[in-house]
């Protein structure tokens, strides 16, 4: 399916998504191989090894979900949220026309990749009863505040997303919001304009739910941020504004019974990915689809996989890539690296694990990345995104015929060409010794996009497993918020920005300003 | 200047962009130093060999110069492009309430960089009597046409630009413009709402001027797509829109000037990251603005600088990466970690120079990447990209008091905390060994970020010189263009489609379809 040349199709107006087929996503990796590549593929020998890893793995992952610590695989089949966010919408989504999520990070992205998948321009126009939806993501004063200048107050709704109840971006958004709805609307009134998604117990953000009567959902204990899509935090608004939730958990659904299946997708994306990082030195993966629809799953996907596998310790608490430990270890995605690059670089590493998820969107960033995935260091692999058929096509008007260098161009639709342009990628990069593979779907739905995320997020789990980490947890970031905290002079924090101010590495011979 | 703690600001509305005060830009590099970080960062020795490298490579730079190969570090000082845009501006203006570019790659990012940067959602009230500027820089067939069906064609004008005229997208985009036009406005009046920038002399576009008479700019030989933002590429669309060029083009004029001193930014960004490269395994470069204005600014630079550095051959026609070359070279970029690797790794890589650019946003990408930089492998440096004042700011009220968590926020502006936050962040990163640096401008105005895009411009030809390849040329990208020539059927291009279809990579095998 993923790698055939398609058959000019004619021009059309909308297609309405169909429901979904046999077969939502498809997995290519021809052009993983050395049939392909070569001396830079992988080798059936390879490939046989991923069958013997991915046992012990996605014996892990059910080892976990049985102990209940992987509850997000559940959610595809959770009657109670779904049901909850479809009454709340019935009951709310006339008196807004907008929606804003305040919320950061894991709070924003999923909502912000379905939303931008399903609910694009080109639909807008026909769904003018449902309430625009807003992601803020950012607390830059010259950007959010152009938000909520923008907005009619007496028409918007803030849903306040934050699982700890403390994240410091998200409860700044939350305060300058809740000024501006209280000058506009009156302290009464302004309550009603407010739904807070947090912890059931813990936290602010829950204690300000039962003193203030906010309207509120509670997320689920154990679902951390990057795999919270399914659960209030990305339902909530997605139904809000019109988004199919019950087809896009449908989609999750059969992703989710399809891991049960030997081969899966989710899982074989894990393995390829494995082996591409220890035995073929791949530290990044491009996350390239060719659709704007799905231009925000490749971000969703960078902080899924990134935050998830980038760790610097085994999930027993060794320490990952320290010398002695790389020397040991031979499935580490990092420590096979490490091994081989032997005496030359040892010093220098005290490294940990993951591979980079980058974000890139076709055709745009051919004319921007491309030569450097072509010629540059064999560091990375391309995953190509791509889709079948498009909900709009337009086809290029036979004008300008005579000149030859345009012919070319006119009776072809719009999606065909940029079809084109993904095969002819795809292709060139792999006779250039470059892996790739490409995940393809039918077309753009609530269900196909269901069943990716829901892929996207088991295949995340299971490289955890293989490489020997928890893929759910993320201690690295508590030190940049402590210093944060200090610099912002928090109560408790003193001793971070006296810390912080130690002349020891401000030296002035290191800061260069222009002109000097 | 960029590491030092701000005091508390007091609550503003917009603040007018100041006159480029002396110093338009910063750069520190104290968190790169091993003093700093440890046996993961650069010693004083290491930092005394870039200056006799630098000076090669800056010699290098000035000879090319002087033979006319650079032009673009004459933009900045060309009286006559930047009076034609405004002369063209002036006269146009008012005819228009949106400008569309029609392009990819070079042909879009610098003026959509320079546009977000200069003309945000904060400023866009006071703006109204500038045509919006939209640029499109996609084929998808939804996003493109959303764009077209949401125009008023009556007050819209397409500025198509290619260099070539050849670029299948901006083509494909401009048949389709062309078309709606004709169709709304008669073919006569049509051609008022195109203006066409393009090679002086050569390619079907400019041929398409003087057979129809558009209005049109001419774009300088010798100066390619990612070094174009300042020839009528940038300047024209910027111009429509309202943007100070002249401003702009100061700024870079100082850049340009400054880069003359010895030490100057530019050059030791290009010889800091070398340093990383060559020693210190930094394989990538995350690029990471503390503003939604400069967001835009890193699409801009990872085109710039991976284009430019990723490279499979020397100046000279000499191939990298080849195991016999790797072990001869030594100031290779990549050459480096191919001898340090050793055996273990040799046969693999069949790879090129280049460090890798990454897209990164402050705050936002704290809570979706910094686990990863962290803790993940030693294999990236983060330029951080700062602002000490914004143009609009608000203060987070002192609300909530009761609650202790969210004490610390009220009182303080929301730039204080975005600023905090990438101090911290800086900070954080440097204990845990992981190596970054700042560059910070005072605030963002037409001239700080004329300043900026010129550094970097210089800062990329600087590193190919030192990487022994030339920054300017792009060959790896043409297969892909032959395969989808193919593909499409372009006459002359049917053994590229014979070549695609051969069975050889497409073993049904390696495809897997979702439920298999």
């Amino acid at each position: 399916m993923a790698n055939k040349v398609t058959k000019k199709k004619p021009a059309s107006v909308a297609t309405e998504p169909k429901p979904i087929c046999s077969s939502p996503l498809a997995l290519d990796y021809n052009n993983l191989t050395s049939k392909a590549l070569g001396s830079t593929g992988l080798t059936t020998s390879d490939l046989n090894t991923i069958d013997k890893e991915l046992a012990k793995a996605t014996k892990d992952f059910f080892d976990r979900r049985k102990k209940g610590e992987l509850p997000f695989a559940d959610l595809p089949t959770d009657p109670d949220i779904p049901k909850q966010c479809l009454k709340f919408a019935k009951k709310n989504r006339k008196k807004f026309q907008t929606v804003v999520v305040l919320g950061i990070g894991g709070s924003a992205l999923g909502a912000k990749a379905v939303y931008t998948a399903i609910e694009p321009k080109w639909n807008r126009s026909s769904k003018k009863a449902w309430p625009k939806l807003i992601v803020t993501d950012n607390i830059d004063p010259e950007g959010f505040s152009a938000v909520l200048d923008e907005l009619d107050l007496s028409t918007t709704c803030f849903n306040v997303i934050s699982k700890s109840g403390a994240t410091a971006e998200t409860m700044t958004q939350f305060m300058l919001a809740h000024e501006r709805l209280q000058k506009k609307l009156g302290r009464g009134k302004a309550r009603e304009h407010l739904l807070v998604t947090t912890d059931s117990q813990n936290g602010v953000l829950r204690k300000l739910v039962n003193s203030n009567g906010y309207m509120s959902f509670p997320i689920p204990a154990g679902v951390g941020g990057r795999f919270s899509v399914l659960t209030a935090v990305g339902l909530a608004p997605l139904a809000m504004a019109g988004v199919d939730i019950t087809e896009l958990l449908n989609g999750a659904r059969i992703a989710q019974d399809d891991f049960n299946k030997p081969g899966n997708i989710a899982a074989l994306f894990a393995g390829l990915n494995w082996l591409l990082t220890t035995g073929k030195k791949r530290g990044s993966l491009v996350m390239m689809p060719y659709s704007d629809a799905l231009s925000k799953v490749s971000d969703w996907f960078a902080q899924l996989w990134n935050e998830s596998l980038g760790k610097a310790h085994h999930a027993d608490g060794r320490e990952i890539g320290s010398v002695k430990t790389a020397r040991e270890a031979s499935s580490d995605w990092y420590g096979q690296l490490l091994k081989g690059a032997g005496n030359a670089v040892k010093e220098d590493f005290h490294s940990g694990t993951g591979q980079t998820a980058i974000k890139a969107l076709g055709v745009t960033d051919q004319h921007s990345q491309l030569q450097l995935y072509m010629e540059g260091p064999q560091d990375k692999t391309v995953c190509f995104l791509g889709v079948e058929s498009f909900r709009v096509d337009v086809t290029v008007p036979s004008i300008f015929g005579e000149h030859q260098e345009l012919q070319y161009l006119g009776g072809h639709t719009l999606g065909e060409i940029l079809n084109f342009e993904r095969l002819g990628t795809a292709r060139a990069l792999a006779e250039n010794g470059r892996p790739n593979l490409s995940l393809t779907m039918p077309i753009v739905s609530p269900s196909s996009v269901g069943y990716l995320l829901q892929t996207l997020m088991l295949a995340t789990v299971v490289s955890g497993a293989l490489a020997g980490i928890n893929a759910l947890d993320q201690p690295g970031v508590e030190l940049s918020k402590k210093f944060t905290y200090g610099l912002i002079g928090r109560e408790g924090f003193s001793e971070m920005s006296e810390r912080y101010n130690k002349k020891l590495v401000a030296d002035r011979k290191y800061i260069v300003e222009a002109g000097e």
